[in-house]
């Protein structure tokens, strides 16, 4: 299968707890994260401000063991569904999302 | 809140099943998206490819109701929990993705 990279050479990557099904972040992978994710059976992330391959929870230990990546329909989304082995968020909140819109304060 | 629009200004949408938890699919939304979604309380993106407002099942009947709108920790992207009224693909499947990633086949 080829992934549809865009024009930066990466994914965006959906992580969703398996077993609850929350959804705790977004992040990007290139071919090499995707490859090195594959190979560890955890995720590795391309950090675009960093510019360096990021292994979640590398000196955190909040890894993520990865059970199954799926891709959609124009394969240019990645879902990872995995076991996280501690909050996905750096505030130490079990998830990214976890702010509800404030339906003010939307302007570009 | 303000979000983080990127340099197109759009924001990565995961959309989800509210009552499943189910991931549907990865859409994009600009400032004008996101507030007709709010608006009429059903999603509309922005479509990349045809440049265009699009509001997700005008024409099939699958449109998708808004239950909540989330925002991760650094507001570049959003969590649009849903009702859907239909299939949320294009294809017919309920979600895009609905394909478990081929682990040969992902050099760029």
């Amino acid at each position: 299968m080829e992934i549809n990279w865009d024009e930066r050479g990466l994914v965006p990557a959906i992580v969703q707890d398996a077993t609850t099904g929350e959804v705790l972040m977004l992040a990007y992978m290139n071919a090499e994260s995707l490859a090195r994710s594959l190979e560890i059976g955890e995720t590795v992330f391309w950090s675009r401000s960093r510019r360096e391959l990021w292994h979640k929870g590398a000196t955190s230990g909040n890894r993520q063991r990865i059970v199954e990546i799926r891709v959609n329909c124009d394969a240019a989304a990645l879902l990872v569904r995995v076991t996280p082995l501690g909050p996905a968020c750096h505030t130490g909140n079990r998830t990214c999302f976890y702010r509800t819109l404030d339906r003010g304060a939307i302007e570009p």
